[in-house]
């Protein structure tokens, strides 16, 4: 049993729960989550693009199959690891957004590949296409492979449209591979926060995929997916309509980071963020400050510290106060939340943070309603 | 079975082991780990000081145990559920360094305490103080209470000297707490780089909490236990002879932000770097540069990036990619590793990044000799 339950268990149901937590506790607003899944594939479907959302921001078995419910044609995971943890869990169509190269991980790979119904994985290298066409074999189940083209970020993909094209030439070849389509995802455009900037910027690389596309074309290896985009360019990729399938995944929890980005050009958020962190004050010694027992150790830390969504007064501010705690900050002459009280935060960046947590607390309102783990969890191998 | 045993217990003693491991991995090195430990036992030792080492940057109770083998009175703990998960597994003294507050976590402090032999708890607030005696006297058996004294932080702690006598003397009042003593802990000062500087600003602590001692000694409130310092301060505390045992943690695996701080005025370092990650190499499709499969979420970042220990030609550096991935850089002109080659690393931050893994890798050289579970892993409430 999970720690979260062994706790909380008792407290499913009950109304205003959510305050009997203990804490820090990772907590999901299930009406926002819905709302947010539900905004997505009806846009997905009024533009007609299919959506095969990431799975690395939620790593939850859960949240994938509410998904898939409302249209998804699977996930994508980032890591093998990921799709073992989501397989395991009965999620059957899986994309690994990231190589699988080394001998141990292969193996895996393979027997992943024989127990899901509907497998693929990126390849970007030569010797990687040589490595799984004959683990594949062995096996006697083809396994499908996704080309990966590095739009100019020089973390995976190929990187010239020669190399796609010879890529892809190398991958038909073998009986035991499937040559699924292409992958190309601009992870440095998701975050740019002017609306006009970033459609430029997609744009521009969207020219350079039509060409490595035309290629492929001329060379009848025409691709039958091309998946990539992400929460931030969604709504530009979608219009550019090249793409036949969307990667997103911060929108399903949503994080500062995005929030401020204009993502529809509309200047207001599209999604809204459900993904919160409960914490306590458990020192109140200082006027106007106190501190919360919410540190280092209980969020991502890189996009800074978080914002107070309840439970202290308007203008409040964080500031992260060593591994297991945070100090919450009242305006001059305001009053600090007090000992014992609840402080509602939200995470500056989602992903990272949920990985931190074995358990979802999932709420409507003021009370808990459900309580779900985080499927994969660590699973980054 | 963790994830880890499953995946490398039958890689348990075989020679040259290290090489097979899926990644990312969270390696100890045993004999640097062991070499730690005896070191700061005989520093102590020789300076007739305890010790009572911070389980919060290891969360092991295997460690735990090491650490109590070679002279320690016990481990501390930053959080009340990381002494649960140490006290199941069989660690019987356990000093918790946080105030523990709401109902909800006073009931499980008072069942805690009735499991295992030696427990004590920080107060800072009377409100606490009155809390955690009814608490106590309705179990029947004494809680020991240790009063937190601010040294000037504001994270937790008593504010004035005056504060910490009449806190004292509330908890001497009550026949169901037993005053144990006092804490007071510089986390600020643990990481001034220069000696010197960081000396005079212990120093001047010192004298304040001297001067809070005298207080007490006047009111025949002696604490029998003063508790404090840590891994940057510990050599200037123990000569100057106030704490009666040091709440050290990161020396056991130390990390790049302490390395650079001259911890005993030597310019050398003291102890070893024994905690590393086991990287990947997943992408080299770029001159001079490859991605390998550890990113934000395969260690804390807020100290900055990794340094390469072994693996990429000297001089390489690296860059935070991602979630998932980082970018090993060459310098101009050299070679990066590559595919599926391993890259050794060191975290930036220890103890937020052993939070993050589910297991230890424990290495001589280059073989696997055992696994450990991270024990208290996120168990941050």
């Amino acid at each position: 049993m999970s720690e979260a339950q062994r706790l909380h268990g008792h407290l499913i149901g009950q109304q205003g729960s959510r305050r009997s937590l203990n804490t820090p506790a990772l907590v999901l607003d299930l009406e926002m989550l819905d709302r947010n899944i539900a905004e997505m594939a009806s846009f997905a479907k009024a533009h007609n693009v299919k959506l095969r959302p990431h799975s690395k921001t939620h790593k939850s078995a859960d949240i994938a199959r509410r998904q898939m419910e409302a249209g998804a044609l699977g996930v994508c995971c980032a890591k093998l690891g990921e799709a073992e943890a989501l397989g395991e869990a009965g999620v059957q169509s899986l994309h690994i957004t990231s190589p699988v190269v080394t001998p141990q991980a292969i193996e895996r790979l393979i027997k992943l590949n024989g127990e899901v119904s509907d497998l693929m994985v990126v390849v970007d290298h030569p010797a990687n296409v040589e490595a799984l066409a004959t683990a594949a074999a062995k096996a006697g189940k083809p396994l499908a492979v996704i080309v990966d083209i590095d739009p100019g970020i020089h973390r995976t993909g190929v990187a010239t449209p020669e190399g796609v094209v010879e890529l892809v030439q190398q991958v038909v070849k073998h009986k035991s591979l499937k040559y699924a389509g292409v992958q190309f995802y601009c992870g440095r455009h998701q975050h740019i926060v002017d609306f006009k900037e970033r459609k430029a910027s997609i744009e521009e690389r969207t020219e350079y995929l039509k060409g490595i596309l035309a290629m492929l074309e001329a060379a009848k290896l025409r691709p039958a997916i091309v998946t990539g985009s992400g929460t931030g360019t969604h709504f530009i990729d979608a219009k550019l309509g090249v793409f036949t399938e969307l990667q997103v995944g911060s929108y399903v929890f949503m994080d500062h980071d995005y929030n401020v980005c204009d993502l529809r050009g509309l200047d207001k958020p599209t999604f809204e963020q459900a993904l919160q962190i409960d914490a306590r004050v458990v020192s109140a010694n200082k006027a106007g400050m106190a501190t919360v027992d919410a540190g280092l150790k209980a969020m991502a830390t890189e996009k800074g510290p978080p914002v107070i969504l309840k439970g202290a007064v308007e203008g409040s501010t964080t500031r992260f106060s060593g591994d297991e705690h945070l100090a919450v900050i009242a305006p001059e002459g305001k009053a600090a939340p007090a000992l014992a009280e609840q402080v509602i935060l939200t995470p500056p960046h989602c992903d990272p943070t949920v990985n931190l947590y074995e358990s979802y607390h999932v709420v409507k309102g003021d009370t808990l309603v459900d309580i779900w783990p985080v499927t994969g969890r660590g699973r980054s191998r």
